[in-house]
């Protein structure tokens, strides 16, 4: 799995029909300090995230393991809004404080 | 998922039978504010998608989860023609601008 | 499969069901010469490891292929704690030197 | 899918059982306007492709979904010779000029 | 499929169970002319190979996909013991040589 932030958002209509009613976000990938890598992906919504929030995604074929994402083709997925990251004993991340 | 635009198609008489029928687009990855990543890759359209056109496209298993390219040897299949991209709340493509 | 230093933890509330009860690490890539690399993954663990140790991560599909994650999202699993690492003939890393 | 030029040829007797058979070709990948990326992978041949020859190869999961490689650890499989590229509404590779 | 050098072991007690039995190597990968990448990958050998030996590995989904790997959490195995590589019509790789 991966860190990143949600900066945007995609809208389709011409789409295949089984990625109906999905919610596409454009992320960009963070390193653990939560410094921006430059690395941006598609990923389709399962928990409910918003712009701005820090996520977590998986690629590939893990990406259609949510019950939102079932058989769907999705090969990256946001599975969880983080709350904190502590690396090496220090919180370096903490959702409360980005607020 | 990943962004791409169309640059153009490739033919190929030779080929793994399942195939026949497929239209195979050659695609250049886009950065999120449109700007091409020099990367490219072959896709398997199941859109109806254009020379031209700025696409999302899966990769790996998930290539092979649309209707057109079920149990085929597609790693690459693009699944939805972009309307719009928001990032940091603007707009930074709108298909119209660019018909 | 590739080597990894448990850096931290990662906290999440609001994330898909059926990772409750996982845990989360931040894990840094090593290098066969135990040189971080400076890349980063979040790693579902499925052996009792802990932050500091030297461990082998499993990416993709196979990252569902333990007891803890079968049918989960996780795409990078943790499923075994390294305890010697042999290179050229030489010992490069022996866990009890690490303790 | 990625583009390749097939350079050679790989043999080896003591392998996987199931792999009896298969022709292992030594590709490097080209980039849409025929240059060579100087990344090399051994692909499964599935389509009667020989050295010198410029094909399209799939990766992944997708290698063992050909009649030759069904249920194989393929990873990398030659799934097309390509007759003709056109990019940007020119022609930039015909395989009858490559003759 | 890559091209590899065995360079050493990793041993490993606590492990996820179905691991058990598995020999993992530290393998580097090469390029086609034999010289190494200074890209590490440890693979679950399936073929009987040894340190020192030249293999071809696979990675993914497929590196569950041999009688020893069936099932376990392997994404990266070695298949196949290199005898010869011929590339551009020469022998750049013997493995009489190498002994």
């Amino acid at each position: 799995m991966l860190l990143a932030k949600i900066r945007g958002t995609l809208v389709s209509t011409q789409k295949v029909e089984t990625l109906d009613g999905l919610t596409f976000f454009i992320c960009e990938q963070l390193d653990i300090d939560g410094k921006p890598l430059g690395k941006y992906v598609v990923a389709a919504d399962s928990v409910g995230a918003g712009v701005g929030e820090v996520v977590l995604y998986v690629t590939g074929s893990c990406g259609r393991y949510t019950d939102t994402t079932t058989n769907r083709p999705c090969d990256a997925t946001i599975i969880a809004i983080v709350d904190m990251l502590d690396v090496d004993g220090k919180t370096v991340y903490n959702k409360t404080d980005d607020a």
